[in-house]
């Protein structure tokens, strides 16, 4: 490493309390700030629960409610009473009900340059555009550094983004992280941090960078980074706290792994297609085709900014009849912005329908798209099956793209709107006094008082897990590469109610890819004590959600064989017991089918070898080898049967 | 009848096509308008496709999606696709999602003196706020209306209800249903029209009267109207359409069978307890219990008023941490005015949830409370389980108490206001300039040409329904008095989207009731071919939901046996050939167990007859006598098995 450092090294140099700066080696960060979200916060109050937890060891530590908005029976708003008195129990921010989407709102309130942050969120990253060091884990990490621990993660590469150049009219921050994710698709990123520098930079705002940093996670970055500058400095003014910022630039002659030139002057409309955000190509590709819904919100598209542009866009006009306009504001703040400066008046009169501030539809809460029809939204995520329809058909896009398309009916590329409607591109600038609403972000109250968690009767205890042994088990699904989170345990109104009670929500484990799967696992786990899964490239992609480890491992799986896994999933796998594999030779993924019976002897012994480990295919009567990339931390973990085990022993 | 008409008089008989004036026989009138919302209208929709309707044929009929705009899956979407297409193929109004409210927007834009209306909604009556006179009716009923068959009702009695005084500071149209809830409860005013007339009646606006006649339907009123006045003119002035205005006042000298006299002085703020509309007291009597949740919104407070009001006591000030504030506004019309005069600003700054225009938590679809917690609302009904919490503890209210309530953080009466934040009561007056806003009710393209109806998967056609025939089967379930159709078949975001899928919304009958009746109906139809239940007073209060009908007739039907009847109720089960039949005695009740067997014997002929039909309990080894109060019309669809068989016959 040279001595001129880059934003990344200097965010995790000041943070690094364990191991080096060698990427791919396992280091330890400390932790200043912490996230939780409702959907995995309350297993993570859970945690803490059985940790024996007293206060909160972070400098700042959030609760937000954002994803279970719908209350149709008694488990979400039971969530959020048992959230508010988990979080006035161990000292942690609350932000309440209806007060907005976690990433936008740590970012006006919270997020500070030169912090690191973990998010029990999969776009904690979004904080990164203000040079903050923010990651997304699973909720158990989260809850271990709320307990002061450090976050442990391999040390990432970093891809230095050189931005340069003007952005054109009707293009904006989503389309240049679309035009990323079109080179990078959703694995390219992997292993890296994503840098952005250069002379760009001017052309974003924060809550620009915040769109793309966002959705760094599309392409599976660590995290993605940008520079604390004058725009951070505006920014966090405009938020009452100017005097929380601080610059943190790149020393100069700083270097990158990687190097990828991003030229704005050359940026278009950008259009991710049904059904991965790294299927990417420019809009003009698929304009004409008959729209039922255009979606704005959620936390790659928070800002005011996106909100204005498109009521610029529809104003004095009307949504077309057959387009659902489905407008989502990001937080409280948003709203009463949007309400100050007419944004919301033109939205309302265009035909828009105006929806709480929350995730909302973006985790599929609410606002599916009618069977077999297009929905074009400003969402980071198009996995199969989220927007909570089947055979859903949801694209990605700038507002801006939205917008213009919700006139038409059709998909359109927005520049076409100056020859359709006569218009001029509008520029944008912040409005003048810029309305702050912390009204519904409850402070910890501190009193030293030990407050009563409140739990409702969905809101169950953490499963015993046992220790890891040698198997002999069936092999219960055969999958491809880039199974998501939402594969393996799909979001959702119906799934989403049971975060807090693993033996209900575990029977939707992997009903997207096989319906079967749930009374499959029961019988195995009679018959043989147990199961195995087979992935390609790329295993549990998506969001953070740890409950995509625990409701499998609660079903008995012992073991995932993969050819590869993104971090957070991974990281997850082995915190909850579930031993991550991967194939020595790639080419052994095909001598295996589902059903096959796979056998490990000694199997403790061998994952502590740190050799490759020897899996006995009974059905073919072959063998193949696998392998773990697991640190001594987490293997011990995974032969405690979790880390929570481990955790309860070292304090015993 | 003397030469002086009442108002409710005058209605009937310039629209009568069949039938006399007098009390208690049945008549038909012509039907001026219909409106239908979602969560009926889909079933309404699919008649009219088998009935082979052309062109609706009535002067305005009115499709409204206001119920199910909860989008966790395909269903709700692709009902709003299939009503959109119906409305264009059958000539009729469509209005959008998220346009609000169909009462309160129907009054707005469509309700006319001197008019009939019939809704496929309950509380369709809300729009004799204007000298209008309008029914809720079954789905069916409203088809037929709209394909120009007269509505057939018994000739209901007057309660004219004369408003005396002024209305004090802090008490609203609310306090005054709820009074009248008080002395009628939910079946005193069934088998009447109430009028309201007197000097009062300058103390309330249109909207004022809105609320008052949304809420005779919870005392079991047929209907509910008021004069057309000076007050109504400047109303529909307001929305721009004074020239649909005509004066209709009661003759001097005009009479009612009962009478009522309301001292307007008298009135306090009043609070329907848990978990009948008909059990009011004095929000005094409650004070204090802590709250979970403040609701405003619905049918029976719908007004601007109503959410100016509100935003008038809490703006500047902060929602109590335990209280969820959920604003529900009426209408995209609402909406626009709400941000114009600041109403908007101030209940998002004071913390308040906004949610889209729409039904929503009144009718399940969101906003449920936590466990054990109360919630105060705004909305016209607390039946057991309606909010979707189970065991759930709903109050209504006004938007005064609800808002003084949200607050306080418990029950509060708004007097107290005063006291607590030197508060001065704020005086109403309707704003300048009221934005109208008709953009999403889309007019009927009336260009002849048959349009195709788009039909998504889960909308299947009308089950066939066989001739009604002697029987000998068990009773399935003994219920008590004032059973709802939410007990029969529970609204909510679990049940409504399979309301175009009898097979699938069947499994939902009863299971308020007793969670077995599914299982036991389907056992019983396959051993016995069929069911009946008994009941106590006023079976089937409530909604006008026919599945409640229609379900438990899928499922094997054949006959209840109540001691009264809710008037939609018991015309629902005549159209679907389930036999509404009466004690002859009340004291047989008790005669009968769960599980008996049931027996009658030449049913046909008995029910021709027109006499008392002998039951004998077999299990028992007595007998009973009972007896039914159709119309020959009535007991034809009865005896052919559900009233489209007989529209198919005769059309044949």
């Amino acid at each position: 490493m040279s001595e001129a450092l880059n934003v990344t090294q200097k965010l995790i140099k000041s943070h690094l309390v364990e191991g080096e700066l060698t990427p791919g080696t396992e280091i330890g960060i400390k932790i200043d700030q912490t996230l939780t979200q409702d959907a995995t916060g309350t297993l993570v109050m859970l945690e803490l629960e059985a940790m024996g937890l007293d206060k909160a060891k972070t400098e700042l530590s959030c609760q937000y409610v954002d994803h279970n908005l719908l209350q149709t029976d008694n488990k979400n708003p039971d969530d959020h009473v048992f959230l508010k008195s988990a979080a006035d129990r161990f000292g942690i921010w609350y932000s309440r009900p209806g007060n907005g989407v976690s990433h936008p709102v740590h970012t006006e309130h919270f997020a500070t340059p030169g912090k690191t942050l973990a998010g029990s969120d999969s776009h904690t990253p979004a904080s990164g555009c203000m040079g903050m060091f923010a990651l997304g884990a699973g909720g158990l990490d989260v809850a271990f550094a709320i307990a002061g621990e450090p976050m442990y993660l391999k040390m990432p590469k970093v891809l230095g983004v050189e931005l340069k150049g003007k952005m054109p009219n009707w293009v904006s921050a989503k389309d240049l992280v679309l035009e990323l994710l079109r080179r990078y698709d959703v694995k390219g990123a992997r292993g890296f941090v994503i840098e952005y520098f250069g002379e760009g930079l001017k052309e974003l705002s924060t809550m620009d960078r915040h769109v793309i940093a966002n959705m760094g996670t599309e392409m599976g970055a660590t995290t993605s980074v940008f520079p604390s500058d004058e725009e951070v400095r505006r920014f966090m003014k405009q938020n009452n706290r100017e005097d929380q910022w601080t610059e943190l630039k790149a020393d100069e002659g700083a270097t990158y792994d990687e190097y990828e030139e991003l030229i704005m002057d050359e940026l278009q409309p950008m259009i991710a297609l049904p059904s991965s955000p790294g299927n990417v190509v420019p809009v003009t590709e698929v304009e004409g085709k008959p729209i039922y819904q255009s979606y704005i919100g959620s936390s790659a598209n928070p800002g005011f900014r996106d909100f204005w542009i498109t009521s610029e866009i529809v104003k004095g006009k009307r949504v077309h009849e057959d387009v659902s306009l489905d407008v989502n504001p990001t937080s409280r703040q948003i709203i009463e912005n949007m309400v100050k400066t007419g944004v919301m008046l033109h939205l309302v009169q265009s035909g828009a329908r105006i929806h709480q501030a929350g995730c909302n539809g973006c985790i599929g809460m609410g606002q599916a798209p009618a069977s077999g029809q297009n929905s074009l939204r400003t969402v980071p995520r198009n996995f199969p099956d989220r927007s909570g329809t089947k055979e859903d058909s949801v694209f990605l896009v700038s507002p801006e793209t939205a917008a213009a398309s919700a006139l038409t009916g059709k998909i359109t590329d927005p520049r076409k709107l100056e020859k359709l409607y006569d218009m001029k591109w509008p520029a944008y600038s912040d409005p003048e006094d810029y309305i702050i609403n912390k009204e519904m972000l409850m402070g910890p109250s501190g009193n030293g008082e030990k407050k009563e968690l409140k739990k409702g009767p969905n809101i169950s205890t953490m499963p015993d897990f046992d220790e890891l042994s040698d198997f002999v088990v069936p092999v219960l699904l055969k999958m491809e590469d880039d199974i998501s989170t939402d594969e393996i345990l799909k979001a959702g109104a119906e799934v989403l109610p049971y975060r807090s009670n693993i033996p209900e929500i575990s029977k939707f484990s992997f009903t997207v890819v096989d319906e079967t799967f749930y009374d499959r696992a029961i019988e195995a786990n009679d018959e043989y004590g147990g199961h195995v899964v087979i992935a390609g490239e790329n295993y549990a992609q998506g969001s953070s959600r740890e409950h995509a480890a625990i409701a499998p491992r609660y079903l008995g799986q012992r073991a995932v064989i993969a050819k590869s896994y993104a971090r957070i999933g991974w990281q997850n796998l082995a915190n909850f017991g579930i031993a991550p594999l991967e194939f020595e030779n790639d080419e052994d993924y095909d001598s295996i089918d589902q059903g096959d019976i796979l056998k490990i002897e000694n199997f403790r012994d061998q994952l502590k070898s740190g050799k490759t480990i020897t899996v006995q295919n009974e059905t073919k009567g072959n063998q193949f080898t696998v392998h773990h990339s697991l640190s001594g931390r987490q293997l011990k973990s995974l032969l405690d049967g979790a880390i929570i085990n481990t955790f309860k022993k070292e304090k015993a």
